[in-house]
């Protein structure tokens, strides 16, 4: 397998845009080839989840090769619910790290805040196995994640107040971000004090409805930031599957792998992005990636090990919270600010990071991808 | 790049069913599996398209490594309009042939019959560029494909006549075929006498609204039908932008490059699987794929060159029009009756089949694959 690396990187404002999910790919896209020194392009990877049943528009590779100008390059849209953006990732790394292609442009992409709030809950939810008698009890994402809470709160002691101090972290590292949805500072106060959204989860502990796109273009070579592993895992789909309410296996396993491939643990990375849907699933998803014990997240968080200067910051982009979540786009998003963070040019900047961490999740467990990067020259 | 092969094959019967989505695709997953005599999996890919906006149902990559007990492998869902399931293929092979994996289950699959025709039609249109006035201006497939009709018929001196003969030529082979949608005998009256979809085209001459799965499982090694190349290539998805109405340059340039990898031509070529969304469409897409000169193919096919005995039989599952078009299975199903052939199991067999070729479309030529095939004993 050949080294690959990421070298050019391009990504909208997260928030509210008017114009169409095509117009926002297209712009991720011109920055990141820009970004790359517009090379030639062999391929076209696009990671979307609800283009289809929420933008009414599919066909987004072959649309992005033909505005782009790239012509016949093969293109594809790539499907697992918000871990889109991380698997269209994996697909460009594998097929260039074994000699199929030399350079994939990888763009990650969704609209969503032109739906009404039914369209949307509609769109999310065909993310559950609906062919199941969750799916008929109306079990939502929001619903999963609270039942979640409340387990880990009996199990561990820890509180909605630990919640709120994930989405306090998130949206204080978010204000420093240009391109983040949410950049009005908050307090730990009125955090507790919003509405509650699904018992114990209030306002700020759910990432909210964005529209935005990413993108980057990877090469074969060392030349940019380079990729030093992919690991990708399935999980059961389904809430009554689970053995362990406290655990998201699908994430430890792609986590595992990635590890084993670039051999290195937790403790040699610098900075780390991972899915924060819901400030709970931050907590567990620390856990699963060896950055706390089980059932301590909390416990880490409090301590600050997350926060600036903190032994591993976690989501110097705001995350998905506070950044922002249009959900095909969000695992490449969370590449752009790891990338960003190893070229020394981030918001919220890690003095001297090397090794960085992407980790992005699909469904209530369904997915996870994780890929580790190295900055710096080439040794 | 190693040598790959099609171990094991399955699909559903085309046409109605009652049951999931899910369902169709583990019914035909499980007989591939069974086929190939039940391998170790390290990764499954899913062709499907309108999962999402029609059938409620995304994350079927990982419902189907739960479901089938495959435990915690890699999946992906793969988009690319109708040609979904001809890029799915193309992952798995490229992904076994440089190294990435050793064994890969491929699976595509739609449910569509349970729609409104609004919903089916909404949904279809999310394979145009809506972003354009054409989307708009309310173009459909049919639309697109009659205006592409009369065209052929003014520049080439085919006529209605000729688009009935291959919609006849294709239910007769269905006739054969036990998983096919329509296996009841019609005529070339019947067929010039139904009612109109879109002027030129008849009821007759477009495919039908199907359920349906069909799912192969691929492996490194040369012990089932070989996979000798793979070609994909992106087209201009908007009429307005197509130089040619009498061409669809996507087919043409999959088609070259699947001729290039596999060192072989037309003239090699023992059967044959194509794209028959439309009548129409199976006559441009024999002249892109060299078995008729430009603007000949309607010369060919009344020659007989694609019927039971001619030169390269064409369609022989049926194709689109008669076996039925469950989206996202299309590519696959194709595939599956190319391998058959190879095998030499097929329905309405070509005796002494060596080289097989599927060709897949995505839209109104945003995408095409292009896969040849081989079978008979390694040599």
């Amino acid at each position: 397998m050949r080294q690959v690396s990421v070298k050019g990187i391009g990504m909208t404002r997260f928030g509210k845009h008017e114009g169409s999910i095509k117009k926002l790919a297209v712009e991720a896209s011109r920055q990141a080839l820009k970004d790359a020194g517009y090379p030639k392009v062999d391929a076209i990877y696009v990671g979307n989840f609800m283009g289809g049943s929420l933008a009414g528009q599919e066909i987004l590779g072959s649309m992005l090769a033909n505005e782009l100008g790239l012509g016949p390059v093969p293109a594809a849209k790539v499907e697992g619910a918000c871990a889109s953006g991380g698997i269209a990732f994996r697909q460009a790394y594998h097929l260039i790290a074994s000699g199929v292609y030399e350079r994939v442009l990888v763009v990650g992409v969704e609209k969503m805040t032109h739906g009404s709030i039914e369209q949307i809950t509609g769109a999310i939810n065909t993310a559950m196995d609906n062919d199941s008698n969750e799916g008929l009890a109306g079990l939502t994402f929001p619903g999963f994640f609270g039942v979640v809470a409340n387990r880990y709160f009996h199990e561990t002691g820890a509180s909605k107040e630990h919640l709120a101090r994930v989405a306090l972290k998130n949206r204080t590292y978010a204000l420093e971000n240009p391109l983040a949805q949410f950049r009005k500072p908050t307090s730990l106060e009125e955090i507790l004090a919003a509405r509650a959204i699904t018992d114990p989860l209030g306002l700020f502990d759910c990432s909210p409805v964005t529209d935005g796109a990413a993108a980057m273009l990877l090469e074969a070579g060392g030349e940019g930031v380079r990729v030093l592993a992919s690991g990708q895992a399935s999980g059961p789909p389904l809430m009554q599957e689970i053995p362990d309410l406290l655990r998201i296996p699908a994430i430890g396993e792609a986590a595992r792998q990635a590890y084993e491939q670039a051999g290195l643990g937790p403790d040699d990375v610098d900075v780390v992005e991972v899915h924060d849907c819901f400030s709970m699933t931050e907590l567990i998803t620390v856990e699963e990636l060896g950055f706390a014990e089980k059932g301590q997240g909390w416990v880490a968080l409090e301590e600050g090990c997350f926060s600036p200067g903190g032994k591993v910051p976690v989501n110097t982009s705001g995350g998905l919270l506070s950044r922002g979540h249009p959900i095909g786009a969000t695992g490449l998003a969370q590449i752009y600010q790891v990338v960003s963070q190893l070229r020394g040019t981030a918001c919220n900047q890690v003095e001297g990071a090397r090794i960085g961490l992407a980790q992005n999740l699909g469904g209530t467990g369904a997915y996870s991808t994780v890929h580790i990067f190295e900055g710096g020259k080439t040794s």
